[in-house]
């Protein structure tokens, strides 16, 4: 796996490539966002080794320990690396904190705000690289693991706005304002990036995922400017360098741009939010690109009949073309575990009888 | 108007009404969700007279005043009643607070947590009616006066959540758990919403508008069973009582149902939010029903040249047929008036040279 090109041939190749290649499985391969997380008991014992959470990020023991862990008790089709989306803006020098009500960071200014990022290298992620090896060496010979990043917009959101934010009004008025300086930052997260993802499918990942988790904010032409063109720049140099590790998009809340999304940006696959309806992506989505969700986060925390019953109709719009089952937005941690060891059950039985 | 029914002759009409009656007018009537509030000094003036925001919003001549600020400074061609779609829970007897952060409600708890509710009548919000009465009367002839309430789905999420949610899983586990019992709640909110809207018809409002500010959390058959079906008969109700009194739908965040609303909700009107394009709008909603939109509220912070080719484009795509400016969602306390008297300018010109 060193260059990221070994393809073992049909029969034995992993359940998730196999879908992420374009195959129908009998069985579709699942995991779930943020499997890796605060529901997890032996999570929260591990999170609690180390002081803050960028630290626990970049501590190859602990990070690939949190990866493995879910795999470990359900047995997804994929281990995703546990990391966060903002480690990029941190290696780019910015200054990132996790608190508790989110991360905090020192806004970057419209204009100059960007001069002294990137400056000394990326060198501040190699032991998240690290971290993939370790994860890649305890995974079971069938469980791919996923490497990932945020996609530029939404990094780009956080290190303008300074955090979660609810109007978006900075980051949208300096992208309307000053499209070119606005560029420039999209730029250096897009050419950051594409250095981060290689570093992690050097390291061992079979697949990568963006996470764009505020795609949903943006009318159609900075959807178009921000979220799809940054997105096929990284897939087209990905593509260039590792031509047979698929790409997974995830434009939450992009409702009517979906389809645009899949015809332009050159993913393998894409991550369908709950609200996307199972005829629209089978309809729509699925003749172009593996289709990836979308049980809400709340039925799984629901659980009995309510998660079964989602489950059974997700998987009879969607199992019959390529499909990956997973949530349509990260688990809750309020999530009671058994019910994912039940969902864990439920999808081992064959779709039809489902 | 003391009936809601009286409806002036074709030439008469105030611009509004023409334009939910379904006609395209050559300059298209505007206003702007959230036109009274803080963007405005006159309005923080005012404010600073009461204590909480509960109070000034039962104020009949505060509120009254904060309704015709707007309209006085800048001349849409509606006031929209300054109130709160807080104030239902409030009559219901639920404790609600205004706080720095947004709104704080003391939880309905699954199950008996309604039992207690709108025991005491709903004579709390008689102060609105008389703020109605007010506003009409401080009110240029041809300016309409619409009045509002929340739509039962966004009110129940404030009411089961405690206040602002990022996940909704509270008022969503109920909903998926308990679809009976949540749908008591949502009962009690069309019912109290038919009496309120009645009474600010019958004190005066000429429209009404239904915000659903939270429509784009629900998967399919949610929105069809929360959005849609209250909205239905909240809609039928009222068109029974004041059958000439429009109705606009804001099912902020509607995505894919957008069209499914439109035909299926009974609104007159449909407000569309900053992420639907203009052209889907044209094709999809303009042949069914007026288009109320959709200018970014960051496009208006931002101002200049900026918001002029925002506006022309909306009003390149929309103006051809019923149609009403606004934004896409309320104006930002951070606007400067000077845009919003800019956007004015703008609108008074006639659409092809816009």
């Amino acid at each position: 796996m060193e260059d990221g090109t070994e393809a073992p041939s049909g029969g034995q190749r992993k359940p998730l490539l196999r879908a992420l290649g374009g195959e129908t499985l009998e069985k579709p391969p699942w995991w779930l966002m943020r499997q890796a997380g605060r529901y997890l008991p032996e999570y929260r014992a591990l999170r609690a080794q180390a002081q803050g959470f960028v630290e626990f990020c970049l501590n190859p023991g602990l990070a690939s320990e949190a990866t493995l862990q879910p795999v470990r008790r359900f047995g997804m089709d994929a281990a995703i690396l546990f990391a966060d989306i903002l480690l990029v803006p941190y290696a780019l020098g910015q200054k990132v904190e996790f608190g508790e009500d989110g991360p905090i960071l020192e806004p970057i200014a419209e204009g100059s705000g960007i001069a002294g990022l990137g400056r000394n290298g990326f060198s501040r992620l190699d032991p998240v690289y690290e971290t993939v090896r370790r994860s890649r060496a305890g995974l079971p010979a069938e469980t791919a693991l996923i490497g990932f990043a945020g996609s530029p917009w939404t990094v780009a959101t956080y290190m303008v706005e300074g955090g979660a934010s609810r109007d978006f009004r900075r980051v949208k008025a300096w992208a309307y304002r000053d499209p070119q300086g606005f560029g420039a930052l999209i730029e250096l997260i897009v050419d950051a990036t594409i250095v981060y993802l290689s570093g992690q499918i050097i390291a061992g990942a079979d697949a990568v995922q963006l996470f764009d988790s505020w795609a949903g904010v943006l009318p159609e032409a900075g959807f178009e400017r921000w979220v799809i063109d940054p997105t096929r720049r990284i897939t087209a140099r990905l593509k260039e360098r590792f031509p047979t590790v698929p790409v997974i998009g995830f434009p939450r809340g992009a409702g009517f741009f979906y389809s645009r999304y899949v015809a332009q940006s050159g993913v393998d696959a894409v991550g369908i939010d709950t609200v996307v309806s199972g005829s629209f992506a089978r309809d729509q989505l699925q003749g172009r690109v593996t289709v990836q969700g979308n049980l809400d986060p709340v039925a799984l925390l629901v659980g009995g009949r309510v998660m079964e019953e989602e489950v059974r109709a997700i998987r009879g719009a969607l199992a019959g073309g390529p499909f990956i089952f997973n949530l349509g937005h990260g688990v809750l941690p309020q999530t009671p575990p058994e019910n994912v060891a039940a969902l864990a059950r439920l999808l081992g039985e064959p779709v039809d009888s489902a």
